[in-house]
């Protein structure tokens, strides 16, 4: 099930799906035998999604999700799905791009990349353990988290730093010069900038679901943006080459480590 | 010239040079004889590193660089080089990475990158042909720009980012939880604080070289961000969608026009 026509012909012609339906289309019978059905939509759409689907799903159906936040999304399923909350899975697949819809589908996207689950109370257990076996099937490893700590470590590790670069790139393309300063943008800004050409809307959702969380980052941000213009303000290049090097210092560890999980959405 | 051994082995072990000298080696009757003297160093040795030159260069020899910043450069040039400033091609070649070294040498690294020479008043006309020559046998698209133009831009697309991105790594890994947080960082993140990893003292010195200039910026993009968070205090969902918009539309704008240039550093 899908929202754009032409995304589900593109799904269909790359084989990636059997079958596809537009959200108006007969889908109801094909949720009754399903084992499984997973969301994967724009936070906006789950409360109107989940209500569409929560009547047409079988008494096996487990359902999940792969979105960006999990308190908020807890809190839809619990209000659409009622009993059949205790098969639903709140997942998050820490893998993608910049990019969206069926022709930027890769295969290989979740090996070695991180899936959390956030399982409630009300979870049943095999419900959890087939979401996991799912995406490990996948290549994924999957941990599980409180959805509060999900919450805060990814609004620390993913929201924040889009934010950030969305922030960047809008003000200095609000600047008369702005075609002049992007001519002279070397690899470093494009790497550092290219998370701000993710979706608008997707990223709308995110910052505002997950608002509480990303309030204290922006906060912790900005007290340490407000230390580093000091010591730039009283030419403190000693205490500049002490904050470079401790970032640089983590920064190197997180590559040694190797990459194990994806682009953070 | 290099002050250290070990990477001048490595770039002597890969003939990346024909000749090597330490800085306490006999090189001066090198440089009275030379075509072009190059000066790749930190910010914070030129004052040195070009007193030393001064004296051994012979009368024909130009002297160019590949330094962050200009105006600083500049003014160091001139004190040092006295009347020899006319054969002095200040320079600064787009490309790079977070890596630095004999190691990280790579013959491709100028095609097609952005090298910006500042010419003064006293700049003679066919050491800057000379200079140019040299960097379009690279491969490289030369320009010319005023040394202050060159610093506001480079503070706004390079110095700038780098101090963002420091800033993040920093604080994040000043927290108790910064293992745990770094295994959930995504592509995203990695690609984000990639310049974070560079060189801390390189850093410094091109930091409090354009300070003036990186203050201004560090201003306009705090102002930015406290707008960014208002934003978010007041759920203002439009006012985020459109911001992301725009940062969506310039990013997309800058990856369809192509690599031009390298890391600013």
């Amino acid at each position: 099930m899908g929202r754009g026509r032409r995304n589900l012909d593109d799904a269909l012609r790359r084989r990636i799906v059997d079958v596809a339906y537009a959200l108006d289309e007969a889908w109801a019978s094909e949720l009754a035998i399903a084992d499984v059905v997973m969301v994967a939509a724009p936070l906006s759409q789950y409360p109107a999604l989940l209500s569409m689907i929560a009547p047409a799903i079988g008494s096996h159906t487990i359902v999940t999700d792969a979105g960006s936040t999990k308190q908020d999304v807890i809190a839809t399923a619990r209000a659409a799905l009622h009993d059949a909350i205790s098969r639903f899975v709140p997942g998050h697949p820490i893998a993608g791009s910049e990019q969206s819809g069926a022709l930027a589908a890769d295969g290989t996207l979740f090996a070695g990349r991180n899936v959390v689950l956030t399982p409630v109370g009300e979870t049943a257990a095999d419900a959890c353990a087939l979401v996991t076996q799912l995406w490990q099937t996948c290549g994924a490893r999957v941990t599980t988290m409180s959805p509060a700590a999900h919450d805060r470590v990814l609004a620390a590790v993913s929201h924040l730093p889009h934010v950030l670069a969305f922030a960047l790139v809008a003000e200095l393309a609000s600047r008369q010069d702005s075609a002049d300063l992007f001519s002279y943008a070397g690899t470093g800004f494009r790497d550092f900038t290219r998370i701000a050409a993710s979706s608008p809307s997707m990223w709308r959702d995110v910052v505002l679901a997950n608002r509480a969380a990303l309030q204290d980052e922006l906060a912790h941000y900005r007290a340490a943006l407000d230390s580093a213009a000091r010591m730039l303000a009283e030419g403190d290049g000693a205490g500049m080459a002490a904050l470079f090097e401790r970032a640089a210092i983590a920064r190197r560890r997180l590559d040694s480590a190797g990459p194990t999980s994806g682009d953070a959405t």
